[in-house]
């Protein structure tokens, strides 16, 4: 009899993301094409001329080496996505020759917290995962308390990676995690790329996988249940204080009532239909922005004009941040009134941006510049 | 002292739609450039010589005659928006030398609904629109009960801008319902078409304008208060039996609670974006599917690969609703397989499309057809 359909949908979703982890870490690791793949570590075939014999298996591999076998953490809360995650990752990794370890971040935000990291990194020793540890972080303020935790928790979780020589580390997030998402980005009604979620790759260099984005919550909680994993259930994310729960608790129960039950799904098939749209976008705006700047590399306003209003107010968009406008405070509106001084040019004068940048049309030609 | 801020706003957004449709239908009615226009009515310059002295002011003008000023048609339920809108126009048109008329549909779906349509048209009247009628329709079961009262309706709207010769009909769509409708095609997942809701132009030739898709109901609502206009509320518009009074209902007030007054503003501002988005990508894959047909007119497999996934899958779309697969029925799914074919090819079979469309790869190209 095989595992529980719940364990088995994990662990397939888990094995699927290591199978293209490890793809991609062989094809950067591997000789160029066209040479003879030594049996031994390719290492030695570098330019590096090594005094003395060279070392067999190093426990902790030299920057020039490549290491036994790569490894993959698991970022871990001890709540019931992420503990499904560390399971999984602990049950197919070694099939893959993979090492698997585990991480918590203590955040710091209520007593005893450190207590609770302790126990996490207990339950992920106990899973197998190795290194398993906590790493304590200062939340600070800047942005509001969730995005001041989720910054806190990146920089620890890089450090932990670059520490450790991790290829990849993996996150919890479910599609209810990516539905929620969507929503948020939707209240900000700033496009299509707000709209885009998570991605189920992103970081520096591809290093933060999703592997549950496809997955439903209801799928993880039932893994750990019948794996009989204890997990937490942080308080926060039934806290109405953060927008996030107030969301998950009453905003999209609300909506799966007036809409039908098919909401989160629809909700995360927009995230990735929206995510590559905003990359072909993107795509597009990179290559006119070119053909639309003059020979001083100021932008021809007769060449905007000709372009499709989303590329073009991309490329506004764009030039605004280039001359120091910070993207956050950068709105829609901002851009359709400096977009007027393309397509409703009556003489305006000159239109004051975030940041000190300010916008106008002279002879011709659209200049953005912080005065 | 001038009328109350609501008066002021609804006959604002009437007064800018209706020059624009002043300003195209001028456009479209002008003598053609450097000719010197007359003072007298341009159609007498036409190679028709009409027999007796030339019509002073034709009541109504023949066909190869220009009407003495455009009429205008409002889209009038008697409900609040509608109501408003009828009001503005009334107000407006007249200084712009435009005629203003009204038309309200009897959908028949209530008892006494044909009463109910004289009142409104009594109502027009009074308001000194001419014409002002109303209009029975039958309304089908084609595609469920709002669907089909739509259909019924557009239809009825169509015919009557026809009969009169109306150069435009006005909707009372306002930003509330903007936001119901970026809900509703949320709900359905199909990628940012369906985010874009409600266009504020439409129709053949443009003929459908809706100036309040930028206004809050609550102006609408007080605009007809001030005004003493009496307004009828639809009791289909919090019928729990339909999706869009529910959503009106509970959802989106459940989702303003967790996000923030601002969401019927963001989702009013997505579909803006969204549509622009669609277009601008709609264009492209356009544009690309010319490049990557073969002599045969077969789709390329390598061209249609080197192309942005939003934008190859656009052209997938097309090539199978071209072969025949019903549009309503292909949904984002159907599309991934058939992409699969180019970007994961490992010799799978033909693929089963709605309405029997057959897509399969042939020797590097992609055969999508009827079977």
């Amino acid at each position: 009899m095989g595992p529980h359909p719940a364990v088995a949908a994990i662990r397939l979703a888990v094995r699927r993301v290591l199978h293209d982890i490890l793809t991609e870490h062989n094809r950067t690791t591997a000789v160029p094409t066209g040479a003879p793949r030594a049996a031994h570590d390719t290492a030695l075939e570098t330019s590096y001329a090594l005094p003395g014999p060279p070392p067999r298996e190093p426990l902790h591999a030299a920057p020039h080496e490549r290491p036994p076998s790569p490894l993959v953490l698991v970022a871990c809360s001890g709540g019931a996505d992420s503990m499904a995650l560390a399971s999984a990752l602990a049950f197919e990794a070694p099939k893959l020759g993979i090492r698997a370890g585990g991480i918590t971040v203590d955040h710091g935000l209520q007593p005893g917290s450190d207590l609770r990291a302790d126990e996490v990194v207990q339950r992920l020793r106990e899973l197998g995962l190795d290194p398993a540890e906590s790493i304590a972080v200062t939340v600070g303020r800047t942005g509001g308390p969730e995005a001041a935790a989720r910054d806190a928790r990146y920089a620890a979780l890089d450090a932990a990676a670059v520490r450790h020589g991790a290829v990849a580390v993996l996150l919890g997030h479910t599609r209810d995690d990516q539905a929620e998402t969507v929503l948020l980005g939707l209240a900000r009604g700033s496009g299509i790329r707000s709209l885009s979620g998570m991605a189920a790759v992103s970081g520096a260099g591809g290093r933060y996988r999703r592997p549950f984005l496809g997955l439903d919550r209801q799928t993880a909680r039932k893994a750990c249940m019948v794996q009989s994993l204890p997990v937490w259930d942080d308080p926060h994310n039934s806290d109405p204080a953060y927008t996030r729960s107030r969301l998950r608790q009453e905003g999209l129960p609300a909506l799966e009532k007036a809409l039908g039950k098919g909401v989160v799904e629809a909700l995360a098939r927009t995230a990735q239909l929206s995510r590559d749209d905003a990359d072909a976008l993107d795509a597009w705006a990179s290559q006119a922005e070119a053909a639309v700047r003059d020979a001083t590399g100021l932008l021809e306003c007769a060449k905007l004009y000709a372009l499709p209003p989303a590329v073009r107010r991309r490329i506004l968009r764009r030039a605004a941040i280039e001359a120091g406008a910070p993207a956050g405070s950068l709105f829609a509106r901002h851009i359709e009134e400096v977009d007027r001084l393309i397509t409703g040019w009556r003489g305006q004068g000159a239109i004051n941006l975030p940041g000190k940048v300010v916008a106008q049309r002279q002879g011709g030609r659209l200049v953005i510049r912080q005065g």
